[in-house]
């Protein structure tokens, strides 16, 4: 009885790895409508290697990093057959760092779609290795594993550990900051704005694969949020509809402020989803819809304000949509999971800003730092005849539509 | 021990709507691919928007009018820890609400793929909200949860409750009668038939993404049946195996009928999938291949009727794929589920004809009713202008290949 | 209690085979970014109408060929509820013939794609079924349901039975051998290699539906693996994370092998995924890192050799893809198997060598035998004329993308 128990969470968490791998085919889709055709290869490509690469380093590195455990054992003691081992019955840890290596493969991938269109490849594989070998892993383990003591440190100071269920911090806030750092290191594409200071748009390729991408990554979704809880005896319908109505929130105000606009529309239903990730097991559906659509402002507005104010040439907005709806989300934890605002309570308002604001500014820093080093000694930059003539045929030797190119 | 069992249907509901929400997705880019070109960002958006409008209602009134259940209480009663309440441990209610919005935002999902290419968007949205907030719980709550005694009287007059399983009538049904009246109140598009009544069909822009949103659908479709047992102590081997054996017979027949046609052989899959629900949980595979046989026939000749014969332009065939295969499933229920076609009885065939005729009814009548009143007040369609230009470009300011067209 | 523990292996199923049927879908469009833009249509249909009479003939021959169950009993047995029966309880044996019915219909889909442009869709018809109906359920029924007392000979001679578990033999080398007995039979592509004797390779048409397929199939690859556990009490997460690494390996190797194409990368990632089915309950996940990394290596050159030395016009590449890598996953578990190379033991290398080899070897004779008679009688190939114009239009009526090519 006690063996089909666990059986169902290997499956249950299963379930989310998987739904969480096909995400980061939605980040690809997503890349690929949304740079322009020349650049589309490289988007998909990048985003598979770099998954592969993210296990490798997660694998060898990040997870024992983060939890301490090593996978140097036998295949026995891995398959928890060995009597008093770590890995659970049934494998069940393997599952949980099959779910957890998605999450930290969100990380590059998220960068990857503030970088596109001139980043060289080995540069952004081998700050991939950093990220989520060593940065990320740090991240995690100190907010979802309690290492070092510093939840407990913020426990006893603000009466609540950092609450973030299911990564607006962790991974979004966190990916989407270093992206920030990236993206300036980079520096803008070329005829992105002009010398005279004019911003020059580049627009999407295909919608359609715009929004294949977004849809991927809204259905996958729900196993991140969901499955973060790890096991049937704590998996909660809460998480399943707030995740829902911020979506929907973030898909309504990114409509409206976005007019219709399709990227805004399907960036919308990401940038909800981002935000609710922290608070998804505490808010109430209507804190959630608030939240979401909070967010669905916060993408639009901000994909301007970076774009056309900062002139910061963040290709896909990965910096306002995972960054500052992450942040956003992870302060709203605060907010929206008090009892008097109808959540579940436990949430402490100054341990939410102060630790979502540290996270994003640990982010920052990390962006500036990885790209910065790998700027200065091997570059990180396409040279401009490679730039100009696109990302696919100067790395890959093939474009997106070979039969109707070749002819 | 009685939690992981209730965590078991937490998790099983939620994988019920996941793969219905990723139905949705389906919904989107069969409609893209099946529209011209110059209409399929519309068709993305549309679905998407449609998709949050619908969950809104649903939230606020539908799922209240259809299960009595009303959100607006603490987050601590809907997650089920409060005593007594009515929501369950973990939140099992908020699944099954997340399960059942997705049933329900596939309403306005069928309507769009009739309404396409000229329809304003605003009215779209007043109808959805008028659909899934009133009328289609109204339904649903009658046929699925017993309301106002009706299924109470049909059993007493027939020895049997009308028998809908997973939503041939509920859903489909309605969704594609309601369609109908809506296309008829919109009227054909400009160039369909010429004034001197010659029919021009207008062909595909991508067989590719009609495929793509198949696929999407069929795999979804395994969730809407199986999962709607709504629990692993009900939950049968033999939904998922009548789901594929009348999928297979919709495809082969359409195969056949269509003469190999992708756009028959993709809908054909759809057309046996739709007409399986009802009686999923109670035919015979055989049975199940014979019914999803014959709608894929019904929805070959339909297409024909109602676009050549009829002259009603109905551009996906939602009016012959939900609304003739839905109301076809209601009445194969009362055939193929008698115990002596190999079913497993308990069902009635006057209640299956006389409901599903009444259920198909009301449901052209609620077209024609909302769609009338939207017409005669703000109005519904583009103006030929607009609709010349295509929905995209007119609409949302923008085309589905933006790079390619605004070179 | 009993019950629910029966759901849970019939939700667990009904997973893997949603999973496995999700793979079809990406079967269809790896062919279809694949093959020329005047083949696309043909892929997608071939696949879907393929997958239909696969399913039709395993219900009515293969599976009870395998098992020695049949379904032509009444639908009260099949459910279960009538006491004593085969079926086990809520239909459990249904939703294993739904999985295992998606198994045997990847034989005609990897036989698809190297047939692929040039093949006459009625004798892939006939094929279809009767390597589904007769010769796949032999090999299946012998190596995992234990038929003609052969697996305990093997285990009797070499200590343990072949291993294959969840399909690098039945499935991938059993189909790959099969494509290639296919594809010599009928023949390269008008023009694939000149009068001259030089290769003149087709582009594929887009990198875009090539990556979906690919996506599709590994996302969908998980179940396959993990759900050949066929119930919660031995699902192991063993299983999921050598699938895992195995593909990681496979993307990694063939992105440097294949200089970064993004055919080989995402094939690569394939390549993994068969080479690790044998084996993947007995592998370290390194083991399981390195079969993956080398199935990288063997599908990349295993290509070239193929297309350029053999010159066998093998499309898609699926004798490397599945006949290679299946057959070196087939000895691979008989290596990493060994508890001495940190496996979990309990494999014979002999017995795998031996029963891989032959594996292979039945799967050619049965591809040159089901073809060559094929060829013989009713003819395979698309005469001159339908071949120049494409399968489309010379099957279907119709393109890829109608709206376009109409104009």
């Amino acid at each position: 009885m006690e063996h089909t128990h666990i059986g169902g969470d290997v499956f249950f968490l299963l379930t989310g790895a998987i739904l969480v791998f096909a995400m980061h085919g939605g980040f690809a889709f997503l890349e690929a409508g949304t740079v322009r055709h020349k650049n589309q290869v490289n988007a998909l490509v990048k985003i598979l290697v770099d998954f592969a690469l993210s296990t490798l380093a997660y694998f060898a590195i990040g997870f024992p990093i983060a939890y301490g455990i090593s996978f140097f054992v036998s295949a026995h003691e891995l398959a928890g057959l060995a009597g008093g081992n770590v890995f659970g019955a049934q494998g069940l840890t393997l599952v949980k760092f099959f779910f957890l290596a998605t999450f930290a493969a969100a990380v590059p991938a998220i960068i990857s779609g503030g970088v596109a269109e001139r980043m060289k490849f080995l540069p952004q594989s081998i700050a991939t290795l950093a990220l989520v070998g060593l940065l990320y892993p740090l991240v995690e383990g100190i907010i979802w594993n309690g290492n070092y003591g510093i939840q407990a440190t913020i426990e006893s100071l603000t009466g609540a550990k950092l609450h973030d269920f299911a990564g607006s911090l962790v991974v979004h806030a966190f990916g989407g900051w270093v992206a920030l750092g990236a993206v300036i290191t980079l520096g803008a594409r070329k005829g992105r704005y002009t010398a005279a200071g004019r911003s020059h748009p580049f627009p999407p390729s295909s919608i359609l694969w715009l929004s294949l991408g977004s849809w991927l990554l809204c259905t996958g979704w729900f196993g991140f949020n969901v499955m973060s809880a790890q096991s049937l005896d704590s998996v909660s319908g809460l998480v399943a509809i707030n995740s829902l109505m911020a979506m929907v929130g973030g898909i309504v105000t990114a409509a409206i402020a976005g007019r219709n606009d399709p990227g805004f529309v399907h960036n919308g239903a990401l940038a909800g989803l981002v935000a609710v990730c922290a608070g998804s097991d505490v808010f109430h559906p209507i804190g959630a819809l608030i939240t979401g659509g909070i967010a669905g402002i916060i993408f639009v507005r901000g994909f301007h304000i970076c774009q056309e104010r900062l002139r910061i040439d963040d290709v896909l907005g990965v910096w306002p949509l995972h960054g500052l709806c992450g942040l956003w989300g992870g302060i709203a934890c605060g907010i929206f999971g008090l009892e008097r605002l109808g959540g579940m309570g436990g949430v402490s308002p100054v341990a939410q800003i102060v630790g979502s604001l540290v996270v994003a500014a640990f982010g920052a820093v990390a962006g500036f730092a990885v790209y910065g080093v790998l700027k200065s000694t091997i570059g990180i930059r396409l040279d401009e005849e490679q730039e100009y003539r696109g990302a696919d045929l100067s790395i890959h030797k093939i474009g997106a539509s070979p039969e109707a190119e070749i002819r």
